[in-house]
């Protein structure tokens, strides 16, 4: 399996920008950015912050439903994912980094336009990440609620601060897998394996895997540990016990509160998110990176079991 | 995805015996057994010490590398584990556990015969799980050595008890992940994912996905983490430092030491072990059994963040 | 150090009951209790709920604040923590398990009377458990709030369902620890590392110690680990993000919201709880039992490293 | 509790410098202070290895049953372990790292002169480490081999590489705490809680506190975690299987085979390590800076729960 995949090169025509809202950097770099692609006769679409911080009422709004041909997202790993889950299908999304590279951003800004040169060239590639879909059922008659989200990292089950013990069913196919205590459940994409799951002590997981991770929160009982399963798989999870503030969040941005017997079925999506990749470098180049991989002078080494 | 495939149907009649060496228990089985086998008229062939235990020479020795119809293995996982992995391609195993039930034994003593009947009837699925083949490239240009193995479980580097400390560099696909110091490294098949790998905190993995697991074992940098990867990558592992006791083993049941500069290369092979299924346990069913799932009444029940 | 200290003889007169709220099972075992109590000539006074439950006006109204000889808590670990923790100083508490034994009950219902009786006539022993004071200091000048908690397990920083990144510092004497983003921090004392502790990952601590455990929840960075510091270290938490729902929670019983700036300081009072021991238990039993170490049949035995 | 005691002056007489060995660098920097030391009027000795590598006969030979009144160690924490673990009692020892600052070596080599001038003016401090006495009994009656060490970091037991399933049992103060299969067990000082134990996934502890840890290195019973007892117990490892290869290690150094009911016994000893403190760095600056716990961007930060 190779980290990039045919390179498409029909012509560009359509670029919505979305940038981080409420930096002062990232107003500049939109600007500059809106002003690049404009001089290479684009047309430009802008989210609604920066379209009113620059005052620029000559560029489009963008619009998560339509479809453009390219999104530059300004910001970071968490920018982007709030951009990602909800676009149209099939948008290619390129992702700049303003701070330090993530996971998910393909360039940081000194390289934003030496890539974007080659993205317009059709010079790049497409790696598809999958999307879970995660349905609230309400188990009270009659709400008769029923919600559906879609995350591109992770859906999380979890109780609030001051709630005490709470008690989750976890099935997948229809098998009880556990019944358990817990802080929560991570139900997370292989892209979400880097973020929460990784905090909460789930594996790290090669992108394009069909998987899904499930990692228990600060679980009660010590034997329950990550389980990876096939990503279409139908996973529920129902909240067993009452009188407790217990939601479920997603991708860590939105929440929705949850009830005693309410049912969360979560599976892949038929959709996926299209990122952009110029830079060349793979998802282990950036493990190593993120995660001073490359180091060796690790946490333990000055001492047992040996040393000089 | 479900847990059983296509029932086959074709009539048995060879059928080989393994039992787990050294046991009274396991010798009066296989008696047992052999005579059970007999009296519906198939051939039976049995290991070479079951076989001199029993003083049959009535019975076939049984042979790895021919065609058995059916090969029912008389122990735990690590017998079972020792026969598979070397089995000729597609012969049936039924593996039947003398103790307690494991992830790879399908019944235990007391449904033997009853799940037999279901065997020989056609009444069975199978479960196919994939095997690693191991090969080792000596950096020594004398020797030249090169070595192949194949693994149901997991190929592990490791370092001798009284070896300081050991580099290893971990690539796949030609990527370099990680150059690292650690006690090893596991490479784990899902079916070896609740064996070695899961005691060195790697994930659960979901029997018939089309992964590997790499979990390093007690390294000295924090931030090295199990990761799971396609299993069709070519995972290579390079011994960098010298003078220390280093050794590959497979499935815990076999041992090749390693030299300075020697690489295990490791991926999926085309063959795959052809378990018998007659139970209806699923493998969240042996979870939840092997590991407590059901039960409530864990760890760190009794206290904080709340409690009665 | 033996697990049993000094036996204390003086004769016992006055008797606190407090049962676990809401059981039908615990207002049984009170009304039987109080009785058995009273035939021997004792005075006893009962938690307001088991006082109106068992519609008793002869009984005097437990106070926390008054000294007890003896106070038997009826119910679980969580019951007597909500008791021990605000105890006047130097009452000896006997806590009887109505479900499973926990950490810090010390017999199970059918013990209960053969216990007392042992209590009664003075064949008994304390065990000191320390307690920790936290305090709450507002960042917020016009506030000037300044709230002391007293706390048996622990005192966790933890933030709400919703919330996104909170980023805490972490000071032990003065000196900065860590500054660190994560889910939140627990300062658990030896009692509490068997609780709340044990599920973040921190290690089970012996209860005598002179020691906390301060052990972060989901951390982002991976090299952040538990750490065991001096019981009498001043540790102090300040919270560094705004805008985002953060708490205090106090034996995961209590809670208290944090603003940006707030911060907690966390140390070992001069009181301790003083558990009466009769059963012989030793906490190396409670542990093995509670977490099942004597059983050999664990997770990943069924297969590699070896195995049969 | 401070991190510097009282500062001794009585004046220096005898020092001892050792080196670790097969470094150029380290030669080089043993003959520049062996001239600086003698240039001062203070009698030097030296390792027997740095001796032949000067070629100077006019030095002394280093001897760790005598009392110097200073020992510098050139090297790393590995070399310091090596000379601080049998040096005689009271010795004060000065770490110089050659490398990268480790938790035991006090500073590095551009700091060697102006610390020297202050230890030889009586201005520093000394902060004791505990040491452990590991004594091996052998069940063999006609052997009865009984060896024993001491250690400054750990003591180990742990199987050979090629060893299949070894089964321990744990008992503290006569206590039977679990008895378990698993690859090894360390026990280890606070001193070796940032070495191997942190690798195995035990706690960091402050240096001075009066305890030793006991975790399990890959353990099948997914319950077994690490566990900090007071370091005056008496800690009791019986090897419970035959036929593989087991070794006790001390500080990942030294190793001695065990058999099946071979017993070794772990307790503090009376004497301690003295290490030279000049620098004002505590502990927790250690930590900060070996694990990088200063920095914010952490592993996870790029993604979920939250995230620009």
């Amino acid at each position: 399996m190779s980290d990039d995949d045919k390179s498409p090169s029909r012509s560009m025509r359509r670029v919505g920008v979305v940038a981080k809202p409420g930096g002062e950097d990232a107003v500049e770099a939109t600007r500059e950015l809106a002003d690049w692609l404009r001089r290479r006769g684009l047309e430009v679409a802008l989210d609604a912050d920066s379209r009113a911080a620059l005052d620029d009422s000559s560029c489009a709004l963008f619009d998560l439903k339509e479809r453009y041909d390219l999104v530059v997202v300004l910001g970071g790993d968490g920018t982007l994912l709030a951009v990602a889950r909800n676009l149209a299908a099939g948008v290619p999304i390129l992702g700049v980094n303003l701070g330090t590279l993530g996971f998910l951003t393909e360039v940081n800004r000194g390289e934003l336009y030496p890539s974007l040169v080659k993205v317009l060239d059709g010079r790049y590639a497409i790696e598809e990440r999958s999307l879970l879909d995660a349905e609230v059922r309400s188990a009270g008659a009659a709400s008769n609620r029923c919600a559906r989200y879609r995350v591109l990292n992770d859906a999380v089950v979890t109780k609030g601060a001051l709630a005490r013990i709470i008690e989750l069913s976890l099935r997948v196919d229809g098998n009880l897998v556990a019944r358990f205590r817990a802080d929560g459940l991570i139900v997370s994409s292989p892209t979400g394996s880097t973020a929460y799951n990784l905090s909460a002590g789930g594996p790290i997981v090669y992108p394009r895997l069909p998987v899904a991770v499930l990692t228990p929160i600060c679980p009660h009982a010590l034997t329950l540990r990550p389980v990876v399963v096939p990503d279409d798989s139908r996973i529920e999870i129902t909240l067993e016990t009452s009188g407790e503030e217990v939601f479920l969040t997603l991708d860590g941005q939105e929440g929705c509160p949850l009830d005693a017997g309410d049912r969360v079925s979560i599976t892949r999506t038929g959709a996926a998110v299209r990122l952009v990749k110029v830079s060349g470098r793979t998802f282990y180049d950036s493990l190593r990176g993120k995660l001073r991989w490359g180091g060796l002078e690790g946490a333990a080494d000055g001492g047992s079991p040996a040393a000089s």
